[in-house]
């Protein structure tokens, strides 16, 4: 026995419904491909020791806190999708959770419900939910999905018949009127949550859960920006992985935990202490959402020498680059100001999206990008399509784009790693 | 010489700017395609007389239509989709037109601005454009987008750097504030249509218009009633290619042509004439539209000795099953009556979209079908995913039901033959 008491949380995960010998096997995987993905970096900064402990506590500790929260009567709200905003349910008195996908997992139970050829984050959380093997949608007393892609919109119809889903209708343009349909959806979305946990939302608690979202969100400009530096003070992997627990922890504990790392990671800069050597070509990375524990680009980037220096998608700035405004003192000033900020956020579904390409290009020069990997998900139609129009405009500003169509198995490594070396020479 | 004087449209073509030699050959392929797949067949209506000669002339005599109209003043609008209202276009007094996909055309030049994985009706489309061999796009002066998927939705974009587009944004569920929301919208092409022809939509030409579209509605549905007669006067084939027609075509013209074919056939009824033998399987086919001139799944299905019976299917009954009420005096009221019956039309991009599910059983039973073919183009997430919920729900009301995913391909012709018989032999 070591001095730590070694919790056994089978009983727990058993009380949840989760196929336990699936599950382990599960675990297993993960932590071997974290071990290798993360454990084997040099020079990390102190501040990853948190999260490298979140990851393994991730169906743990973390699930128990969920576990003890609901037994108090607390409510567990899932999502999938950033543009359900977690200020309303944690203004509602319920936690915010993103649900797991990430994995190539169950897909032989999924192909028998969707086609072979829907994107793997679809594919991976539904065979989550059809293996269970998912710990936070089973301890989810909602799940709040969106219609941001063809494919989420009727895999949330399949979902539902197996769990209780409430769909939040997005526009699919940015025009006034269509912001003013956020605005009333958010409405719709409040009575829901405010149904599930009997509180009402009120200033007060709407205003403390924006204070404590946008912490979060500041926490994490602060890790980004030091990122802008050379040499990087954190390697793309590590940054991603914080950005990726911000779904995940409990909000004001990760805050503290991710302000430590930034002021490590300011230091790291002052002293001009970095993880990648001088001269290792820097990345920014576009595209769609990287659910933990897909590592698998950055790690191909970083073993292969570059590093990646930012994310402009759901798990990177698209999450944490802009704030909801502080200064509404009503519940439906600060219902605004969360619907101006979320329909800010350039995700491809939204016709036209000029903003992701503006985002992109300033992101390159900010970032002091030697290139750019646009990274789309097989089938994954809205970035594939805009993957075309990035690669144009990054051409016309003269930085150069390497476009990569992949899913979550380990079947094309060799080949990825091959055409990013490649690239990594050339730029 | 023959009798009828030969026009020459070579000189109108350039004037459009069509890349002859290409579209020579489009015109030879599709005429080799109409020869093998109508004219092959045995006891047709006489009435089918008039398509043959529509398609003779598609690209000739109707495009001359719409030259001469043009050059009177006329501004013609193409359209790609059901929810963009063609009675609202012929009321500010424009020409609505569908555009040319259904082929496989130009897909080297699409493939390099959008992924290889599109369907096939998006990169037909784009791949007409990009070829030049499209006449209808180049008489467009205004080509009316919708967000119905994220294919078209981002390939607008794309078009919309080759040609004047203007999108209508749909919403994706159908509650009451999404039938506002899509009434808001009408008001905004209502603006759009006027600001192009010069002409205000008023009481008198919307109802007027209304009339026209559903009186062309009314023919296909006479037509559309005869075929749940056994034996079914017309082939499945034939009553595809009038609704096809539909979209292109004189409206008052081919509303009373389809009266006369209409007339035949029920005719045709009344004396037990039909086309296909005692016994053949009666066939329902529901998915993806079929655009002119993708004939190859009925073409597969009656040459395998069945007979389709139904179109479930924006090429089918979701064009005509549902009329604009007439009881509207104001623009106001008849706006509202034509969002209501376009909001009714079931397409897979819509969540939930049970009504789709309700209208494929009805129409199984009142055609007495002895079978269902669901159709989707590779890569149309809503209907791919959608076959999986309407396999079940066919399986469930004891009706046999195939499911095929394919192209404009003939490459999987002889597969997919060998599974259309083997489901013929076994239901």
């Amino acid at each position: 026995m070591s001095e730590e008491t070694v919790v056994d949380y089978h009983p727990m995960w058993a009380e949840l419904g989760l196929d336990l010998p699936t599950h382990d096997a599960l675990l297993g995987a993960v932590g071997q491909m974290y071990g290798a993905a993360f454990l084997t970096q040099e020079n990390r900064p102190e501040g990853m020791s948190y999260l490298d402990f979140v990851v393994s506590e991730v169906h743990g500790l973390r699930i128990k806190e969920l576990h003890d929260f609901r037994a108090q009567g607390g409510k567990v709200v899932g999502t999938f999708c950033l543009y359900v905003p977690e200020e309303m349910i944690r203004a509602a008195g319920a936690w915010s959770v993103g649900l797991c996908a990430g994995a190539e997992f169950g897909y032989d139970e999924v192909e028998k419900i969707m086609p072979r050829n829907t994107c793997a984050l679809i594919k991976s959380f539904m065979g989550f939910k059809l293996t269970r093997v998912c710990p936070y949608i089973e301890e989810s007393d909602l799940v709040v999905g969106e219609t941001t892609c063809d494919g989420k919109k009727k895999a949330y119809e399949l979902l539902g018949e197996l769990h209780n889903v409430y769909v939040l209708e997005l526009p699919q343009m940015k025009r006034p009127e269509d912001v003013a349909f956020y605005r009333k959806e958010l409405g719709e979305l409040q009575g829901k949550v405010e149904e599930l946990t009997g509180k009402a939302i009120t200033a007060e608690s709407l205003k403390t859960a924006i204070k404590e979202v946008n912490d979060k969100r500041r926490a994490l400009q602060r890790i980004a920006a030091t990122r802008a530096h050379s040499p990087a003070p954190i390697s793309g992997k590590d940054a991603l992985l914080a950005t990726q627990v911000a779904f995940y922890d409990d909000v004001p504990r990760y805050t503290q935990m991710m302000n430590a790392l930034a002021d490590e990671l300011e230091k790291r800069v002052a002293d001009g202490i970095g993880v990648a050597p001088a001269g290792a070509k820097r990345i920014l990375v576009t595209g769609t959402p990287m659910a933990l524990p897909n590592w698998k680009l950055h790690d191909i980037i970083e073993k292969s020498g570059g590093i990646v220096v930012g994310e402009e998608m759901c798990t990177g700035s698209r999450y944490y680059d802009a704030l909801v405004a502080e200064d509404g003192e009503t519940v439906e000033e600060m219902l605004e100001a969360i619907s101006a900020k979320y329909m800010d956020i350039n995700c491809a579904c939204f016709t036209p999206n000029q903003g992701r390409i503006d985002d992109i290009l300033r992101m390159a020069k900010e970032l002091n990008a030697d290139g750019i990997i646009d990274y789309a998900l097989n089938f994954c139609t809205p970035y594939q399509m805009e993957a075309f129009t990035v690669d144009k405009a990054a051409k016309d500003a003269g930085i150069p784009l390497l476009k990569i169509d992949t899913d979550y198995s380990a079947e094309d490594m060799g080949q990825l790693s091959t055409r990013v070396e490649a690239f990594l020479e050339m730029i």
